[in-house]
């Protein structure tokens, strides 16, 4: 049985994230409907990760198994034809039987984006975060330097399960800043619930001079959510991609 | 009597143009409502030129007189305040009483981008146009080259009174791009009703091998609205600046 294997993007906007749940429009939802117009019974897909409500992707990566004979790029155009307009299959192809978009994982990369200045971004609004303050990009940088590695990123989760293990490894956070754009680049092994954007949230507080560079060293060293600022606003993020 | 001028941003995908109609949402409209707020009474706004429906702009500028002690920081801050997500003041300063935003404009830079390829345009859907096919650039920059200059436009022009001046000067039109992104920039000292997305349309016809390079001085020259390509979409279109 042929394994699919799919890059998505999608605009998040209007959508309660990848994973199906009730009374909430999701991507894994519409892509599945599509996927079951396509080859007329109903199929489970695997995503690479949850996402939150109102956060987009750029290559997000999913899968399905089914007896379908249809060649990977009658599949991928057959599905864009049933796509509403805010999601789109970038690319198809046949991937070994035991490929899983969720367990095959290896790393995902995310980038934030911000802009900053007294008047409100109109033309990117759905796709940045505005801080109406400015930010100091270095001491942001000097902050993030503290989290790259492997740690216990238990003061950056929400809705944590008591034994889950919070462990993780963050590869690069790239703060670059252009214009009144600043950007968040963070590349690691896998993301907590809301740990991206809670992260962000602790360097706009760096940034804007709330707190200093070293205080999120203390943040992640006390293990405990109530220690780390905001999460910041999911319309700011969007998914890079995910590593295989 | 302060006459105040605006530098406007707008996502034009809501609204249809900028000036004022029956039964229809308009720029103009919601900067006049917005204006009628802070200083509570209606003032007539001057706007650089009509653009159509779905049209964007980065830079439109706009002015209006009124009785106001308001300094320009404070009416900015205040529009911004009451105006839609769709619509922003990107600055506000005090010009000379004659200065009027449609009878002083000298000229105004457009930008048109196209996604060519298999695949719909996502996150940036409602800021382009997507063309299927590819599109040979080349073709397309040799074609535009006789369009520069001081020409009669007749052909390029809809909905055309019958005495009234087609004769424009395009000071340029630059055609660049970058992954399955093309970027048309055209600069002149005016553009006439649909002039721009003429233009566009007939560049995409010569990008996509459906007419040669040299076509399009024949439309040039035939004074003929005939002649010319279909109108290429709103979306893809946006007002960069006007120059005084």
């Amino acid at each position: 049985m042929p394994n699919y294997r799919l890059t998505l993007t999608f605009d998040g906007t209007r959508y309660h994230g990848w994973q199906r749940q009730k009374n909430a429009v999701t991507v894994q939802e519409v892509l599945e409907r599509a996927i079951e117009k396509t080859v007329g019974e109903h199929v489970g897909v695997l995503g690479c990760g949850r996402t939150d409500a109102g956060v987009h992707a750029e290559r997000y990566v999913a899968n399905f198994s089914v007896d379908s004979a249809l060649a990977p790029e009658r599949m991928q155009a057959a599905l864009n034809s049933r796509l509403p307009e805010d999601v789109a299959v970038t690319a198809c192809d046949l991937a070994s039987d035991d490929f899983h978009a969720t367990l095959s994982a290896r790393g995902k990369v995310y980038r934030y984006t911000i802009v900053t200045g007294e008047v409100r971004p109109v033309l990117e609004r759905d796709f940045v975060h505005w801080c109406r303050h400015p930010l100091d990009v270095e001491a942001m940088r000097q902050a993030a330097a503290c989290l790259v590695g492997e740690h216990d990123f238990a003061s950056f989760v929400t809705e944590l399960a008591p034994d889950k293990n919070t462990v993780r490894t963050i590869h690069g956070i790239d703060v670059e800043t252009e214009g009144r754009t600043v950007g968040i680049t963070l590349a690691g092994n896998g993301f907590l619930y809301n740990m991206v954007r809670t992260i962000v949230g602790c360097l706009i507080a760096v940034g804007r001079g709330l707190r200093k560079p070293e205080w999120l060293k203390e943040v992640l060293d006390a293990r405990d959510r109530t220690r780390a600022a905001e999460t910041a606003p999911a319309r700011g993020l969007t998914l890079v991609k995910a590593i295989y």
